[in-house]
């Protein structure tokens, strides 16, 4: 049952485990307020479909509760493109939502499925896990900080960087590959150096991190110093690739799993014992980050 | 699960559906930005749990994404005081969120579950059923006139219509207690004629309302006319009781749910057969109301 009555009534099939996930986006602080509504559209349900992603679960259902200082047909198109074909391709259902005045921002939570027993959590890394992210780091910083005019990227560069700014892909097909073989996982939505400081602290472990294995773009290598690009890849938010633990024994298995769904990744790093953290080297000495993380003040709860 | 990882994991027992609401509450807009924010709080989860009692469902659990123009200690330990208080009563847990900077707004998704095949909807009404609301009807609304300084209240009434506006109490246990007596049921969030419109266009039948029946408290027959009254009644949003049809063979089993769980509730009317819509009779005689609604710019989507 969908939108109509006060509840829209879900059916969860037994043995299952329902993954729910909140995100607001407000304008000004998440978006331009000028931003292309489309993009914005997409971005907004694809942030939380990252999330079921990092979990490993089936998207499903989402409800949308949308402020909006006046309703402009036009913009409301826009957005409900961008919304709704991203919602097709996954075959998630609206099921609910909320329309109110006042100033722009969107709140999505979605509703994922997952077999008992599949999760992927964040407490699952052991020494000796490689640590791996899908995709590239960095390119959505990139392309905000060339939106505010701080770095210059070349013409040839510049439809990629907002791309991977406004038209995130949530890694929904290699969550669901990684669920028997990543120990655990998450999304890049802070920058690296603080979401894998998650895993490591979740999991009590330490991670190291080779800083030249960092993959990136050649957008990232032709528009940035090698530092800056660290520093992008380490500390800017956004990318929503996909940071997960696999042991060893697993590594096989890995290979074959992201090949099939036609994801690229790259080995990073090692979980190693010790105290909780994140270590940085560079050509195998300890590197200084001058840590600047782009706070958008997002926080869980 | 709750918070921590990218989703919470719920688990729902086999044979149950989960009914899931979202509603969002702007400053300004549907509450006053120096609002009490322990009211705040409390209203919040209110009006998301009356989604749930409109449904019958048992509330489990809760989202919050709260977005708030900066830190405030003391304003959030207040708004958590509220909201959690209301949350411990009906043993609702908080599964996830999100916190960001912005304009002062508050989205809340409660989730609640309800046995297959006893959801409460709003296309059951059927010719002959009696139509029925708890509690009093537009106090919420003379509370907010009040405030704004458009109706004057006695000091006498002061407290009980604030309490009204900024303290509702979701009618969980009525909701609850009809779901195998009610033929059709919903909140009273945006006022008994467009509600009770909602139940007679899903029914396709028409409702007829005696509107000497309607249930007023001494605050409001003390502070307005008799027509004044009606208006509130009839258009002023926020009462977030419940209005439901009731079979006839059902009337006596609704006399004992109803007074086992301590809520008083009145007839207000009847459904008939004929073209879908509110009819309101005023000692018999039809009646014609100047029907300004309280628009807050709510609507499904």
């Amino acid at each position: 049952m969908g939108p109509g009555d006060d509840c829209a009534l879900l059916q969860i099939p037994p043995n299952t485990l329902l993954a729910v996930s909140t995100d607001t986006l407000v304008a000004g602080i998440h978006f331009f307020a000028d931003m292309d509504p489309v993009a914005l559209g997409h971005r907004a349900l694809a942030v939380n479909l990252s999330d079921l992603a990092a979990m490993g679960a089936d998207p499903c259902w989402v409800s949308l509760a949308l402020t909006l200082p006046e309703v402009d047909e036009a913009w409301l198109k826009g957005f409900c493109e961008g919304f709704f074909e991203l919602a097709e391709y996954y075959n998630v259902a609206l099921v609910g939502g909320d329309m109110t005045r006042g100033p722009l921002s969107i709140t999505v939570t979605v509703h994922g499925s997952l077999p008992e027993g599949k999760a992927l959590r964040r407490n699952g890394a052991k020494a000796g896990d490689g640590i791996y992210v899908t995709g590239t780091l960095g390119d959505a910083a990139l392309g905000l900080q060339q939106q505010l005019g701080n770095i210059a990227v070349s013409e040839l560069h510049q439809a990629f960087v907002r791309t991977k700014f406004e038209h995130p892909h949530p890694r929904i097909l290699a969550g669901q590959a990684l669920r028997d073989i990543a120990s655990s996982a998450l999304d890049l939505s802070d920058g690296l150096l603080g979401d894998l400081a998650h895993i490591a602290s979740a999991s009590d472990v330490r991670a190291v991190l080779k800083l030249e294995q960092l993959p990136l773009s050649t957008a990232m290598t032709d528009s940035v110093t090698q530092e800056q690009a660290w520093q992008l890849a380490l500390t800017g938010g956004d990318d929503y690739e996909l940071c997960f633990t696999v042991p060893e024994m697993h590594r096989g298995q890995l290979e074959t799993a992201l090949a099939h769904c036609g994801v690229k990744f790259t080995r990073i790093g090692r979980i190693v014992a010790g105290e909780a953290g994140v270590e940085l080297l560079a050509d195998g000495k300890p590197y200084q980050l001058d840590a600047r993380s782009w706070d958008h003040f997002r926080s869980g709860i």
